[in-house]
């Protein structure tokens, strides 16, 4: 990252007290930001130098472009935390995801430009590293909207621990927290980056509860993505809600409530894969599980991968997921899709711990429950557990000069 | 991955019978690929098609230009293994690696080519990839030269379990090994494609023991790459031996001794660091522990990156790093570093499980050994734990028509 001369921010001031500059700073990068965020991103690796504005009528990193990588966290508040840690932490966190995604330090001052008698402001590991499309996303957890910052009254309608689902092995530790931050960029060095320097900022104000890599998108939001595959071997993504999508989005993603209008609930699943027992089943079989040939991605009715499912026959078993997972066979919801694989070494049998990273976007978390129960039936269940679970109300974008998340202190 | 006609793998002979067709498939692969294994990789991320031979008087993956992304694996043959399971699992490794390292499925029946009624011979994940500089790269640890597969007369010297050293915390289950596969790739999705399918392939003959992820390569061996940054933020890798210096590469990394010439020594240590204390450093203390400034990686007495250190002064701390780690303070030992930084989520205390994956090779153990005990006065260490570790050695290429380490079994 360069640390260009920004006269709004002036070195020396605390990275509290720089917050006061956000507005001034946000703007400055904003333009530039820009220009270069209408570009249409491509998978373009580690070199990409695309920059997505913080700023904006909704939150960066649910329609944009997937990058290729995530780095997933969870925090809780601190236990003695207030209502204004709450502020404050949502104002710093603001501050430096509008510094950081334009390809700048977390502060003026950087990794190198304070007092060499004091610690550095920034972490310094993506010094040098262009912006690599990075996003941030932050959200809130029902627990939020407990008695301890005034928020009761205000929790959004549905934002609650998700139900028990047929299949969950749950990971409690794994699962849940206050608040969450999606960070998703080209390249995984700038992504862990960001989760890195945002957890040392919370310091003293929320913790880090859980966290999580990822990597091979398996979804797009553009229709100039490739498909990409799961850990399956299988295309995965293909009828997902695209970016220009405009009445889909508001059919599906977006709020209209409240103060979350323009947002919309993000739920994350860690899905665990046995893929070594999948491995061992017949090509037929898993296609027959899918209800899509493995190679081209087609619908076991016929055409190519683009062509609809027709579920009139039985081409497509009545427990295929493709078929279950349809909005045809859900009364017509809907969600936006953006996971990523993971491997987290292996387990004590030498088997590979991998899986799916699972987040959606939708504007009533009902519509994943509807989703998630219908896919009680699916054949392949018998590959896959749930190990980690979360839901997060996604606040709409911050306006230039404010902080993610304002209207709910209003 | 694409799978294009090859008339010499003809479909329908089992995995094992194919490798009889390894010599000619491979010399096929192996036109292709040296064109384009000519070409410098650049930083290109995932979209990158080069590719590189796996036959050659050296093993790929050492000198090549470091890739963005590692997954590291080490296995221990299966309890009842012999050395005719052991020789048909490196043939077949070798005609597996030969085939992905050029973009193609592990089989001429891969993923989707195959029988519907059987389990597919490639997983899937990596159909539609490029080869994104894939390099597959065999070691052979302390174990396999037991008595279990006649070879005891053939252990290279020096290859015994590394000593402890001041500041180890290994942990067992994820150091040694009989065997061991580096695969780096420019697309994580390629390097995880590859461990998985040789871990399958290996299954009833050796299995998994432990293995690693890595991004943000922390080294460089072209002139063409630039430095990269470790997770403490300070540039990594400034004086590593590049690929284009023979004469180094002859007096350090090659080994000239009996089956292992052109071969090498691969030492793994798994370096847990304590990040959340180092960024409460001060920026001044940090470089007096590198002995190197954050910004620009210039030693303390003075220059640019590419400065030769001065040691003669007081510039440069006796219990920096830069200093206890050169050459000019261990007889003149070098060694070609080859590491990844890794993040494995976090601990309890929600704080970052991340450091950096060392992998050097060098073609003496007792040179690293050498570097690893003057490194135990280094101020470095009150941030860092080394958690795992491993030696293997590292046979030379397979020439085209056999496979990895044939001249250990003449």
């Amino acid at each position: 990252m360069t640390t260009p001369s920004e006269p709004q921010a002036a070195s020396g001031l605390s990275r509290r007290g720089l917050f006061g500059l956000v507005g001034a700073a946000g703007l400055a990068v904003g333009i530039g930001g820009g220009v270069l965020g209408t570009l249409a991103a491509t998978r373009s690796g580690s070199s990409s130098a695309a920059t997505y504005d913080f700023f904006g009528a909704h939150q960066a990193g649910i329609t944009t472009p997937v990058q290729d990588h995530l780095h997933f966290a969870a925090f809780d508040m601190a236990k003695d935390a207030t209502r204004a840690d709450l502020i404050e932490l949502l104002q710093d966190w603001s501050y430096a995801a509008s510094r950081m995604t334009q390809g700048l330090d977390t502060s003026a001052t950087g990794a190198v430009g304070g007092s060499p008698e004091a610690p550095p402001d920034d972490t310094g590991e993506a010094l040098g590293l262009p912006a690599s499309s990075l996003t941030i996303t932050f959200g809130f957890g029902p627990g939020l909207f407990d008695d301890r910052f005034g928020l009761e009254n205000q929790r959004p309608d549905g934002l609650e621990t998700l139900p028990a689902f047929l299949g969950d092995d749950l990971d409690l530790k794994k699962s849940d927290g206050d608040l969450c931050i999606q960070a998703c960029a080209d390249d995984p060095q700038v992504a862990v980056h960001a989760i890195r320097n945002l957890t040392r900022i919370a310091f003293g104000r929320a913790v880090l509860r859980w966290s999580q890599l990822g990597f091979g998108r398996t979804s797009r939001t553009s229709s100039e993505q490739q498909t990409p595959r799961n850990l399956f071997g299988f295309k995965d993504g293909t009828a997902n809600i695209l970016a220009d999508d405009d009445a889909a989005l508001t059919d599906h993603v977006w709020s209209s409530d409240g103060w979350l209008a323009d947002g919309s609930f993000l739920v994350a699943r860690r899905i665990a894969m046995r893929i070594e027992t999948w491995d061992r089943v017949r090509l037929s079989e898993q296609e027959r599980i899918f209800g899509r040939s493995k190679g081209e991605g087609a619908p076991l009715s016929g055409g190519d991968e683009f062509t609809d499912p027709d579920f009139s026959g039985s081409e497509i078993p009545a427990d295929s997921h493709v078929r279950l997972a349809h909005a045809e066979q859900n009364d017509g919801v809907r969600i936006l899709r953006r996971g990523y694989n993971y491997v987290d070494g292996n387990d004590e049998l030498g088997q590979l711990s991998a899986g799916l990273f699972f987040l959606s976007y939708q504007r009533d978390p009902q519509h994943f429950i509807t989703l998630q129960k219908s896919l009680a039936r699916d054949a392949m269940n018998e590959y896959i557990r749930h190990t980690g679970s979360g839901i997060w109300a996604i606040p709409p974008g911050a306006k230039t000069g404010s902080f993610v998340g304002a209207g709910l202190f209003e």
